[in-house]
């Protein structure tokens, strides 16, 4: 993908997205003896990056395509961003959702209007739902990581930090289908002269990290983490990117997320859910690669269910 | 006080204060059908508003009196704002808590070095023990919020507010010992035309509103509300600041506060204590009032202890 996709993705979607903050906690400074900057995209109005990768797609169809709707299936932050810029767009969106999915979530799509179907809680029944109302409705089904599209979408969060940051270090993301990673990747191949990528994932759901070292996609890893934004395999557009764009993919230890999720809600009095608190959990057997260096982590979400809140631990 | 007075403990404070952001809140300006703000001062370095009085205090005494210590007492953000400007400052804090006081604020203070004296959980036993305190080191008390030094130094937060927006029409505050309402109030007479500035106070602690309404401070009404930070009796200094420059004085339904704590967390990913939602709560049985209004609320902190939040209920 080249220079121009970005900077088309980038004024294209403009209209869709907040340019997030990005601020500085100077205990984690100490702690990493690094200069660290969280690129706040959970402030985006449904509370996740996803909504990028989305606008990007949606925008790209043609109006007839879109006034027949926008058809999706997820059962976190991308059903909301499909489900807002459907609203946004004056369109509807049909999200098909895992009748497993948590109500705060499905609660969350309806809040923009989007008619929601339950189906069984399997990827084959996800699809197959999904396939199905595309044909009915005419709808396009709008992918939630592995596509072009989405992948050009996501890096205009990273494009927004070296806008205003040209020296960043090491750019670190959460690796889950892998469009935010990607993205990130080529927008500082791009954008940065100097940027190391790193993508972070949960060790119980590391077919990421597994598939970076081996150089072969991996597709059957359990996964079994609490980081439930981070449950996905990565996909084959962004795998392919990754691969040769990132410089590494470190694993968070699965008891050390809820911790850190609690610990960055009392430092910065933002919430952050567990996947975005991956690279946190990460970076901690990383200490040597951060010191003296500039670091941005970005914030992917925090869409949290704050009826079920995970056990507190510190 | 005057503009000058305002002016310099806005100078004084800059180093030690964080110029905190406004954020706007969709949802809840679809709410009111009004401009909405939110000025986000629990993103201060100690999750408070607190540290812009102790800073204004601490910065007037003289080197020497500095050089023996700061002593306050306060069960929670005040001794935060005191024992982390001791540390800022290089000088030794000394706070008197409660020995109720939960496990979280005794830690968040601990953290910045301050000396911690337990005491008896009753307001005399917290004045003698500073008290004592003060005689024994020759350090000063740095009050909470009955006195013009502190008042003058919550000012600076709605001057900041000033001086990114010269259009408010309403202006709202939690309403406690009063310092930052009485504050609040004096930077609106001297830095806006046209702003209103209202308290907000929860109904089981409502001695600052029945003290508005009759002109005669309050001092004995019983303090029941989980917004553990507005359980004090407004102070003699602040009151007759507020009785003359604030527009009204709002109550808020004690049973709707953590609901809307909860509802704030979702809506805008910032933590807000109890005490900060009060104005929210109160704002519902106001919207007649709000109605096309440029609205802020300040939000004065977000030290909630996430080891024990309260049941959750929307």
């Amino acid at each position: 993908m080249n220079r121009q996709v970005l900077s088309r993705a980038f004024s294209r979607t403009a209209p869709f997205r907040v340019v997030t903050p990005l601020i500085r906690v100077p205990a984690l400074e100490k702690r990493w003896k690094c200069e660290l900057y969280l690129k706040c995209d959970q402030l985006q109005e449904i509370g996740a990056f996803k909504i990028r990768g989305a606008a990007n797609f949606a925008l790209q169809l043609t109006d007839e395509e879109r006034r027949k709707g926008l058809v999706t299936h997820s059962s976190g932050n991308h059903a909301q961003a499909v489900a807002f810029l459907a609203h946004q767009l004056g369109v509807k969106a049909f999200v098909v959702m895992p009748e497993n999915s948590n109500k705060m979530k499905i609660a969350n799509a309806k809040k923009w209007g989007a008619e929601i179907t339950l189906c069984a809680p399997t990827i084959e029944a996800r699809l197959a739902t999904a396939n199905e109302l595309a044909q009915s409705t005419g709808g396009n089904v709008i992918p939630p990581f592995d596509h072009p599209w989405i992948v050009a979408g996501q890096a205009t969060c990273a494009m927004e930090v070296f806008s205003e940051m040209n020296d960043v270090d090491v750019l670190i993301a959460p690796l889950g289908g892998g469009g935010l990673l990607a993205g990130s990747a080529l927008a500082a191949k791009h954008y940065s002269n100097q940027t190391m990528v790193i993508g972070a994932e949960p060790e119980q759901a590391q077919d990421g990290y597994l598939g970076f070292n081996s150089g072969i996609r991996e597709e059957k890893v359990m996964a079994n983490t609490v980081a439930d934004g981070l449950r996905t395999t990565v996909g084959i557009t962004p795998f392919e990117i990754i691969k040769d764009e990132v410089e590494d993919v470190w694993l968070a230890a699965e008891e050390r997320i809820v911790p850190w999720m609690y610990q960055m809600w009392a430092e910065t009095k933002l919430i952050m859910e567990p996947s975005s608190v991956v690279p946190f959990a990460a970076m901690d057997a990383q200490q040597e690669k951060l010191k003296g260096k500039k670091v941005v982590v970005i914030i992917t979400g925090g869409n949290v269910d704050l009826a079920h809140l995970p056990a507190f631990v510190s």
